[in-house]
C-alpha cells in the first residue's frame, strides 16, 4: 500500500509529531499533527493525521508535498482496542469488534473529541453501563466509514466474530458505521451459519459529538442483546427518536430508512426480534427466534463479487444489463417496479443473460411487498425468461445472497434452489400487512 | 411498426375474427379471436387478439406460422373512448385520459371481464358516480402496462392534458398503471408549466377483476380532486387498506411503497395535499398548495433521456459509471446510502464524469430524509468532485428532474442551478420529522 510505503521511505512511525505540506490546486496547506496508524484494510492511499484540535485528517499521499518530522513519538499512542478492566466475576463475556463509522469515531460523545477508534477506556469514560453487563473485550479490526465497506471486509468480520463466539464469548456486538450496516448484516446472516450465540450490529445515527447522540443507547443495549438468548445476526438500533427503547432487527430484514433520524433502522416485511431497554428488559416481539445453543459457529465466506443491483425506471435501455454480462457478471438483483417488472423491451436481453449463465433475480423497488411474476403477463414473460423471483426478500438482501450463493454454484438450477430458500430468515412464509411503514 | 406490416400484408382489419398459429418451442397453439387495434405508441411487436373468453392476448408477430381470416368485422368493436352520455348542465368538465394499466384494462370490476380499453359506458356502468360529479370526457391515449411507460409518452400525456385544460376543461384525470404512477407524475409535474387547473393520476392496485378492487373509489375520488381548486399534478390512491378516504398526492414526493396494498402510494418527506372521500369532502392537509387560477398551461417536455439512475452498494465498482460516461450519457443520479455516499474509491471516477461535462447528482437510498454532504469527509470530498446534491428529493424524481433540466441546458452550474431550484414541490425547505413512514 501507498501509505506504507510512504511511511517507511520517510522513516515516519505511529504517533510521530510531523509537518505536513498539501497541495490543493494552486495552494499549499501546511498541518502539524500526530501520525496514526494506517488501518488493516483501509484502501491506504492517505496518511491520517491527528490534529492539535483532536480531529483526524486524511492527507492524499499524492498531493503531500513535503513532511518533516518534529518530534519522533516517545510512545505510540493508543489507539487500539485495549482490555483494561477487571473482569467481574458472574458476569457474561462480550467481545466488541470495531469497524468504524461514527460510533467507533467519535464515541467519546461527551467531551466532544473525535478519536479514529476507541479504547476501552475511552468506551468505559463514555459508556459505563456497559462494564456492568458483561466483561468486555474491545477488538478494533478496522476504522473505515461504511460507505467504504466491501464484501472481502465482511469475510473478515465473519472469521472474527466467529472465533470470539468459538472461544467461550457469550457474544459479540460490531460497532459499524450506519451506512451500510443493512448489508453486513445480511453478509454476516449467511456467512456465519450453525449461529449459537447472538451477534449483534450497533452504530450511531448522530455523531456522538453531538448533544443528542445515540451511541450510548445503542451500545447498551446492544450488549444486552448480545447475552440474550437470541442466536440471530441482529441489528441494534433506536426504535423511537427519544431515548425510550431500542429495536432489535432481524438482519436479514432491516434497513436504513431515514438519513438521519435515530429510529432510522426498520424491519421491512417483517416483525423486528425484540424491543430491549437499556436496563436490561427485553421484551419479545416473536417467539420463532433462533434460541441461544450449543455447537461451534461454522463460517462460510464462500462469495462472488461479480454481482450487481439494476433498478429499474421509465427510460432505462438494456444496455447496462448487456454491459454486466459482457463484463463477466455471473448475477444481477433487478430493482423492478411493482410486483417486479421491467419494461418489456428489456425481456430479450435478460433472456439472452440467463443463456449466458447469468443468474437474474427480481425484487422491487417498492421495498415492502412481494414479488409476484404470475399477476400480469410482464411478470409471466420474466419468469420464462428465467428470472428468479426474490419473494419478499430486500433488493439489498437479495444482492448479497446472490453473491453468497453464487460462492457455491454456478449451476442455475441450484442457484434457483437456494434463493428460494431460507437461510436465514429472509423470505418471510407470507406477508404480514401489519408490517407496512413500521 | 411490425404489426401495422403485418396486418396490411395479410389484409387484417379491426375486429376481424381470425385464427392464429403461433409457435411455442417445438409446439404449435390455435388461437381464435378478434383482432384488437394496434396502440399508437406500442412497440409494435404483437398481434393483439380477443379471446372468446374476453380476455386480450398479445402474440408475437414473430411467432406467428399462420393466419386465417374466418370472418371480416362488420363494424369495428367498440375500443375507444367515446363520450355517450348526455351532458348534465350546471356540472363542471373533466377529461380521463387512458394509458393502460390494471384501473383501463380491468374497469368492469363487476363483471369480472377484461378490456383492453374502457368506453364511456363501460366508465358508466362501472363507476356511475363520477357522472355525477362531472362531464366526463374520456379519452384514449394508449394502452400499455406502466412498466413501459417512457419519457416520450410523458410528452404525449402532458400535451394531451394541456390540451384539455386550455379547451375548458376544469381538470383532468389520467387512468395510469401504478408500477410507474410516481414517475409520470414527476414528469408531468414538470413538463406542466404555468398550471392553473388540476391534473390527477390515478390507478388501482387490485385488478379489477377482484373483489376487492380499489378501482372504483379511486377513480371517484380522482374526479372529485380534478375538480377541486388544487392546481397541481396529483396522484390520488387510497389512503387505507379499507374504503374510507383517498388521499392526493404531490407529483414530486410520491412514491409506491409497497408491490400489493391498496395504500400503497405515500408521501415521502412531505405531508400529502388533502384527504379526500368519496362523497366530495375534501381535508386539505396544508395552505401551501398551488389555487386553481387563470391563464393558459404551457408545456415545457424537453428531455434529455440520455440520463440514469446508479444505486450504490459495497462492492460496487467504478466500471458502471465509466460505461456511462462511454456511452456518452449526460447525467447520472446516484442512489448513495445514507446521507449520500459513495466508496471512496468511486470518486476518482465521478470526478472524471464531472470533468467530461456529465451532470452527477446525489440522492439517498434511505429515502426518507436530506442527502448533507457536509457532515463526513466523503461527502466533502463528493462535493469537491463537482457531485449536486438534491437535498430531500426521492431518487426518482431527482432522475425525472434531471433528464428535464438537461433538456434545457447542458452547462453543468446552470444544471446545478435548476437541480437546486424548486419547481413543482420537489425540494422542501426543512425537514419535517412527522412525515417518516407515513
Ligand atoms: N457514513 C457513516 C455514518 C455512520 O457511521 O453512521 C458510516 O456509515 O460509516
Ligand atoms: N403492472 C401494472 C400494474 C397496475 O396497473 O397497477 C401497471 O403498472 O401498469
Amino acid at each position: 500500500r501507498k501509505v506504507d510505503e510512504f511511511m517507511e521511505r520517510h522513516g515516519l512511525g505511529v504517533g510521530d509529531l510531523v509537518r505536513v505540506v498539501k497541495r490543493e490546486g494552486d495552494e499549499r496547506i501546511t498541518f502539524e499533527g500526530l501520525v496514526m496508524p494506517p488501518y488493516e484494510l483501509s484502501p491506504g492511499e492517505t496518511l491520517t493525521i491527528k490534529l492539535d484540535n483532536g480531529y483526524n485528517i486524511g492527507i492524499l499521499i499524492d498531493a503531500i508535498e513535503g513532511i518533516e518530522i518534529l518530534e519522533k513519538a516517545k510512545e505510540a499512542p493508543k489507539m487500539e482496542f485495549r482490555e483494561v478492566l477487571p473482569r467481574k466475576e458472574g458476569l457474561p463475556s462480550v467481545t466488541i469488534l470495531g469497524t468504524g463509522g461514527t460510533i467507533a469515531s467519535r464515541i467519546d460523545y461527551k467531551t466532544g473529541a473525535v478519536h479514529a477508534a476507541f479504547t476501552a477506556e475511552e468506551l468505559a469514560k463514555a459508556v459505563p453501563e456497559i462494564f456492568d453487563i458483561a466483561n468486555i473485550t474491545p477488538k478494533l479490526l478496522f476504522n473505515i466509514m461504511s460507505e467504504d465497506m466491501k464484501p472481502e471486509y465482511w469475510k473478515k468480520i465473519a472469521h472474527e466474530a466467529a472465533k470470539a463466539l468459538n472461544s467461550d464469548e457469550d457474544g459479540v456486538v460490531i460497532a459499524h458505521g450506519t451506512d451500510t450496516m443493512g448489508y453486513t448484516a445480511a453478509a454476516l446472516s449467511f456467512m456465519l451459519r450453525n449461529l449459537t450465540k447472538p451477534v449483534v450490529l450497533v452504530g450511531s445515527q448522530r455523531s456522538s459529538d453531538r448533544p443528542s447522540s445515540d451511541a450510548a443507547m445503542n451500545l447498551i443495549c446492544a450488549t444486552r442483546m448480545a447475552v440474550s438468548d437470541a442466536a440471530e445476526v441482529m441489528v441494534v438500533m433506536h426504535g423511537e427518536t427519544s431515548d425510550t427503547y431500542c429495536l432489535a432487527h432481524r438482519g436479514t430484514k432491516v434497513r436504513k430508512m431515514h438519513t438521519s433520524r435515530r429510529d432510522t433502522f426498520r424491519s421491512i416485511n417483517d416483525v423486528p426480534i425484540a424491543k430491549v431497554w437499556p436496563d436490561g428488559k427485553i421484551e419479545y416481539l416473536r417467539d420463532d427466534y433462533r434460541k441461544r445453543g450449543e455447537g461451534e459457529v461454522e463460517v462460510d465466506d464462500k462469495f462472488e463479487e461479480k454481482v450487481a443491483i439494476l433498478k429499474i425506471y421509465p427510460g432505462v435501455t438494456s444496455e447496462l444489463l448487456e454491459f454486466l454480462v459482457d463484463r463477466g457478471y455471473k448475477g444481477i438483483v433487478i430493482e423492478g417496479t411493482g410486483l417486479g417488472h421491467t419494461p418489456n423491451d428489456m425481456i430479450p436481453a435478460i433472456e439472452r443473460a440467463v443463456e449466458n449463465g447469468v443468474a437474474v433475480c427480481m425484487t422491487s423497488q417498492c421495498l415492502y411487498g412481494r414479488v409476484n411474476l404470475n399477476v400480469y403477463s410482464t411478470g409471466r414473460r420474466l419468469l420464462k425468461a428465467g428470472v428468479i423471483p426474490c419473494e419478499d426478500m430486500l433488493p439489498e438482501t437479495a444482492y448479497v445472497k446472490l453473491g453468497w450463493v453464487l460462492g457455491h454454484t454456478d449451476d442455475l438450477k441450484e442457484v434457483r434452489r437456494m434463493m428460494l430458500t431460507n437461510y436465514a430468515g429472509e423470505i418471510t412464509p407470507y406477508t404480514r400487512f401489519d408490517t407496512f411503514l413500521r
